[in-house]
């Protein structure tokens, strides 16, 4: 299609369009891994290893269909289009490593899609504010000394430091949070002990966390360690919380929103909208807004008549594939009037 | 009875009884003092306002018996016998105040007994080691911050970290402690908070502790302001303890409850000896134990052919009178047999 | 001004004003009642005794403004208008009272405001959703059994069920509830135990609840009894709870509430309108809203250029007073396009 | 030595020595199993695989000394001596199979003694009353409802129930036990989730409870049944306790020890003695003593000039040999005097 590839180590690529005018850059980004899911949808070309439970296979396929409209109206575009074929977005890290390479640096916004299986399809959504939640992970390990289980006052229960540490962690979410503002703290696994009789030395707990603020988020890991650390110490012990920062919350920019949904309205009318409540899943998407303004939307792809009805993640997800050239103009759309600006 | 009686500003008095050799001293000690309660015994000289319900006008009778005794022997004792009659037993600071007021300054050993309500008229129990409980008290304040109770962000609730520190504080009996030796925390009082739709900035906890062993007693005070404190911060408030020292456990010094316990077998035989277990309940003839080695022993008063079956503190309280004597016999025998030792 | 008035026996009055064609009626509503605060603003028609700190007097004003605009064009109106002076907002049960005298029975619409101490005089909010939270009381009462504070076996301790409970209702918001929902368990009060050295045998415990889903709100009575019951059977104990109902969440009408819209717009302009996030306090309007479709709308009178900085419920309470023909223009309007509509 | 020997399946053995007159029959135990240790001592004989880290090898010694002297005058003995060479102690289970061998059958009363390496050698302790501990085990089961981490509200977080229960179970030890009644929950081991971002559905706990009282250990299961139960069906999840019982409380026979101690007295003098609190410890000798009165004794083994410094079960136990006589003949001593009584 006459348009410049740059490559990168891990995967992924940057095609570039450049307009005959204007100086403005904008990005519209596909993500294109798959998940270690085994297909089970019986479709003929389905994945014989990882399968593409998430529909990033969709966001590649519309993200080339904009490349082929582009490249044809090429001369009359306002400025210049980089397309953004993204690996990694499951595992959160490749929006991070594509912004360590410099890909954001000459972009002036950012527009992203993901087909969205329990809306239905054509539907489109597109809102200003809060979308996705932040995914922070955490460990926490308290550590007690070992005795005799017939002799507690010997050492110090890790176990008991540890139950009290859930029990106020609680009262993050319940008492010191604003209740306006949606914080989810989970502790998924918890590991000690190695013989029934014997006072647990060490406890291993490991989570995740989830906010739509970014001011929230900067507070987590601070009251969170507070939380611990003493309530460790009131049982005479000591604990340690590893903090991991993951994608932060998915904002879409208002005026790159507003740009998005006139873009759409042009393309389908009014009536393609649905409204979606925000959700506590993430996406690496994030790692883009907080550099550059931008926006995302939802696809809906759910049909019935056709059997589409299975959520991302299942092994049965399939999508109603004619919403495809939809995206594609979307796409498309948002990147010339972005650029007419 | 030619007793050398010492007065004090608050009450009791020290009667001394100088032998015609020795130079040792001994005392013995009976509490004075009676309790509101409003009597309902049907005694003919039953008390017109505070009850004597814990027997310790039985405790002064014996004593006197014990210095008629004493005065008409008193060229054949071998050393000095001072007779403390001590008041304010019940608020728990009566010893402390004789003993500020030096009267244990050139004692050699103390000995006490109470009349017990729950063990058989005449049996008599001395055994050394533990016998009664310390008996120290606390306040806990915690402090947060009001604001609206639509809003608990916008303060900090002491009520939540007031039921943190209580779950927290079981731990101090149920891991840090050695289970072998006795230790009770109880809060018996919690007041905290003006209004149902207002967060709490201040709750007041009062309670008490008890312990047998001298060594845990000096810890007490330190784990818990360890734990209520931390259990605080954790949730980003503050915590007070206060901690008032009464009485410290009662505890029989081993060679002068042999020696009363030869002077009971002389005087009873073998048989009028009863086990009874230790006790969590506090008497503060502790404090003379801290400073000299003393013996503390339990007189069965119990008898119900003629319906002494109320336990001490009951308004019901009477005792078997025929044990009276034997304490009498008892003081002056151990004071005989301590001296000519 | 030849309006018809209905009065009733607890004070308030409702107005009516008859069109000459139509036979929808639509309600206007002002809450009229004082608060016990002593007013400190220093106005010259400052209250002598129960003070306007929430500005209903501006509110009643606002009413008797669109009262005499309205009839003024009265038989140009399509249809009936009542309007509704309602008394015991504070108490949060003044509109069940009118309810139940039936002033709904054949109203198509309500519409009321609110003068809003934190948002810049004349903007304006109206939006349709949930606008204020539901405000629901209770009262937790545990019964354990006295007795002495060194003898815990001996009794049932309900300081340490309380405490469970407490922390284990926090779970509540932070496990059980949907995030996205917001949900406020407050316990404001607790009270409990005669003295530090008995065993306390009874705790009593009193708090609020805010929500904005009707849904979850049915959901938190049953939820927080079987924390609270199963807390303390877990523990020996009984505790019970008293749950009172008062106003459910103040949810404005998507069609009420776009009318409202347009009918601003038309008087002020679209640059009147500013966002407010929904907020934790209550408003008992939503008693009318659960009988009949409303919106409710929030007036801005804060106005730094003459000291009206103070928020409502503060003594110094004032407005910027040109809101007031603002406001009453507001209501007569919407009742006019409500009408027509 | 010409006793009649008693085999069994899994190994150990009973000898017989009859008398020629008398029909009491007395049993002496050893145990002589060994553990999972790699000496460490650097003794000539030292083991191969594994170590009688416990000294059980003592215990067989003595009783093959004492099996000498008795047999050797045997014709004087006034009835049946038994010698039971017991396995498995260290499992918990040995003596419960020789019971159900039927080996207590025709027994009066059983005597067994243990090395106690925190005891200076010769010195010997033999007290009526609890010695040793109760030693039960449970295992807890917490089942939750499995759910992604950033929706807690659609599964059940088991996790959190499972800190409710430990919380709650200290309870148990600090409120609703008799302080005066030593007794030990412990939770040793704790293990729970998958993944961090996904809710736990299924925690599990292992755990061993001590006691020296049979009552008190009667309510230990029901009680904890009590708390785990409702502590999980408070947050709508259920748990199960499966508690195993293992040896109960190892209680001496008031008569019994007192013919041991006269026993001991006759050989060693009244100085050989010296107290020893009870201890948490658990031993299956308490199996027989729940069948037979009986009596168990500690012997002093520690020797600081011989290197005898470290305690049982360490790998470098050792013991001062010297008091391999004195078990022998303390053993055979009080087959003799019990069966003359």
């Amino acid at each position: 299609m006459g348009i410049k590839v740059q490559r990168f180590d891990k995967t992924g690529l940057v095609g570039e369009l450049k307009g005959n005018r204007g100086s403005k850059t904008v990005m519209l980004r596909a993500d294109i891994d798959a998940l270690p899911i085994k297909e089970n949808t019986g479709l003929p070309f389905k994945a014989k290893e990882n399968m593409h439970a998430c529909g990033h296979d969709c966001h590649a396929a519309m993200l080339l269909g904009a490349a082929k409209i582009l490249s044809e109206i090429k001369d009359d575009i306002n400025g210049n289009v980089k397309l953004l074929f993204q690996a990694a977005e499951e595992t959160c890290f490749g929006a991070k490593y594509y912004v360590e390479q410099g890909v954001l640096d000459d972009i002036a916004a950012i527009f992203g899609m993901h087909v969205w299986g329990n809306v239905d399809a054509p539907a489109i959504n597109i809102e200003s504010g809060p979308r996705m939640a932040s995914c922070d992970n955490f460990r926490i390990t308290v550590k007690g000394e070992a005795a005799h289980g017939s002799a507690p006052h010997q050492g110090k229960d890790a176990i008991i430091a540890a139950a009290s540490i859930i029990m106020n962690l609680q009262t993050f979410v319940s008492r010191i949070n604003n209740p306006l503002n949606p914080l989810v703290i989970t502790i998924g696994t918890i590991h000690g002990g190695n013989r029934f009789n014997i006072l647990s030395d060490k406890v291993v707990m490991e989570g995740t966390t989830r906010t739509f603020s970014p001011e929230l988020r900067k507070k987590i890991e601070g009251t969170m360690r507070n939380i611990i650390e003493h309530s460790a110490e009131a049982l005479c012990e000591k604990a340690e919380l590893e903090y991991f920062y993951y994608p932060g919350p998915l904002i879409n920019d208002k005026v790159v929103t507003e740009i998005a949904q006139k873009s759409a309205e042009k393309l389908f009318g009014r009536d393609i909208f649905t409204p979606v409540e925000k959700v506590t899943g993430s996406e690496d998407f994030a790692f883009y807004q907080e550099k550059v303004p931008g926006a995302y939307a939802f696809l809906g792809c759910l049909n019935k008549d056709i059997g589409a009805i299975y959520p991302n993640h299942s092994d049965k997800f399939i999508v109603d594939e004619s919403i495809l050239r939809n995206g594609a103009a979307l796409y498309a759309q948002f990147a010339i009037d972005f650029l007419n600006q």
